[in-house]
């Protein structure tokens, strides 16, 4: 058995902090165990708070630089043709407190993510009824949710390039797993923009403008950028860095979470997912990242833009041990050992080590 | 405007409460809006994982002190009668964090409560079915969750005397809000005690024990107690205690969660509940608890075992104001200005405080 190194963190969790982790739900990791995310158990971040919205009352309105603006009610969106699409979504500060220094914000461990069987309208066929004019350049997503960031009022406010918001997977979603969006999940519209972290797929969508400008709002240019320091301009967040996470093996203390299990033959298994293309490989370690061994892939979710799952096999020896699980996907990404530190602690897919003691 | 008091609390949450909040979903309070809670906001304690469960293979075992032991699967269950019940559920540990000093388990704010509406067939129907034997004095429920508590590994159980157990309102639920049991929820079937604190209603129930002794496992005689030191015997929690909760009014800032909104006249709203009585009264103070006006009550949720809801209108003058409410059950229980420590950190339904700033 090797030393085993426990991710340090800084214990100094702020009450804000545990305010945030007190609304905004992680998904059990042990609910890895669903292709799709059982209702109520996919992960959470809510900006502001959840409007309680009047569908009867509701509009999508679609104008900016379009010919002839639309405003739609919910029955009229559901009356136009549907796709559903399975796509797993994370969070672009899930590992967030994995980093050092600790960054305030939502302190995320690993379980900012989750699988949905989303229901929409294509956001490309409302471009297209609403024809976009020549200039157009961004697509702008407004949402009913308001509150304060840095003492400005606003809506959440997040664009697309043109380019991005025509994609052939980019849905205004009105259902998960079959039924109307739950309040939480941006009832009665949201976005969806498969494979990117999640703070693009805008909830409780109003209104969709079409812009002749780069949009620079908060959510865009202070928010959701990978920054060296304050002054760095950054690079924005996108598509999702792979990750594999692994359903705890056994079962645990309460207090510690720490894993406990019998010696002999068990499974090893879990979920990986890259907002970039297929996973192509999720590796193994049972002594700490010593040394790696390959895991069976298999995409049981009828979806590109789903988790892919995986297995596999340890003759679990007494002691205690330290498990690590890491991914690569088809376009060559590969998590790290460790995760690089930024301003607002995003895109921390450093690799998964989970501590069983075997007795 | 008075001086505002707020709620001090110790500011070193440890990495293994950081790990319980990010399992343990709260209910944002903006959820006091629905009389009945929404899927995937009801409060989520879970002790150890959620159990994969399947259905099919899965029976509920009756015995111990009967005459007629059963073994039931879920279509058998589903086929019996069946009632739903609205009730509002509450943590034991909701409050936790403003208890100093610190206890050291799931970090509780005010969020760990919901009301389901939940359907089930009546606990007493099937121990008369059974045939409870005349030296029965409890009811133990077995969960199919198993962990760790003080290094000894068990299942998840608590019991009943057999006078609780054989109350009208006690179920064997099998669903919430309409469809089956989320998995997080205690799929297939859970226990229901409408009134008492969450603890009582186990989760993916497996196993009913006719008792003729005390039931006197970890979480009847270690937890669950009011006790003033690890010596103290205690007093076992058994229903809610009166609170009163606010929707957060106005808007929130994203960090601080701070409200903020316009001067003017708002209507302040939320929701009331006690597992001994109705609700009798809400008030609600505008300047940190110095003066206080009765608020208007609705019964809303047609069942005896639902919160209910109330609403007061405030003249909101400019400035920074501390609103507190409070709540008084038809027993004469009222909540006190400040949470009494006990080792568990259980039970503190200290009157809520929240900060609005008028700008």
């Amino acid at each position: 058995m090797s030393s085993i190194r426990r991710i340090e963190v800084e214990k100094t969790i702020s009450r804000e902090q545990l305010q945030m982790a007190a609304r905004n739900h992680g998904m059990p990791l042990e609910a890895l165990a669903y292709p799709i995310t059982p209702l109520g158990l996919h992960y959470l971040l809510i900006h502001y708070d959840i409007p309680v919205v009047d569908a009867a009352a509701w509009r999508l309105v679609v104008d900016g630089e379009v010919e002839r603006p639309l405003e739609l009610s919910l029955d009229e969106l559901r009356a136009r043709p549907s796709v559903e699409i399975a796509a797993t979504m994370e969070c672009a500060g899930n590992g967030r407190v994995g980093l050092s220094p600790h960054v305030d914000s939502q302190p995320w461990l690993h379980e900012a993510v989750g699988t949905g069987a989303w229901r929409g309208v294509r956001l490309r066929e409302l471009l297209d009824a609403a024809g976009v004019g020549v200039g157009a350049v961004e697509v702008l997503f407004t949402g009913l949710d308001r509150g304060l960031e840095d003492e400005v009022e606003q809506s959440y406010q997040r664009s697309l390039s043109l380019e991005d918001a025509r994609r052939d997977e980019v849905l205004l979603a009105f259902e998960l797993n079959g039924v109307p969006l739950a309040p939480q999940h941006g009832f009665p519209l949201r976005l969806l923009v498969p494979g990117w972290y999640g703070m693009t797929s805008v909830k409780w969508l109003a209104h969709v403008t079409v812009l002749a400008h780069p949009f620079e709002g908060f959510q865009m240019a202070k928010r959701y950028r990978l920054q060296q320091d304050e002054e760095d301009e950054g690079m924005p967040l996108t598509r999702m860095a792979p990750r594999a996470l692994a359903v705890p093996p056994g079962i645990p203390d309460f207090h510690s979470r720490e894993r406990f299990l019998e010696p002999g033959p068990i499974v090893l298994r879990g979920r990986a997912w890259s907002g970039f293309a297929r996973i192509a490989s999720v590796e193994v370690s049972v002594d700490g990242g010593e040394t790696w061994r390959a895991a069976e892939l298999e995409h049981d979710v009828d979806s590109e833009w789903a988790w892919s799952a995986w297995t596999v096999d340890w003759e679990a020896p007494l002691g205690r041990h330290e498990l690590c699980f890491r991914a690569r996907d088809e376009a060559g990404n590969e998590q790290p050992p460790e995760g690089e530190w930024n301003v607002g602690g995003y895109g921390n897919n450093a690799v998964q080590r989970i501590v069983v003691n075997v007795s």
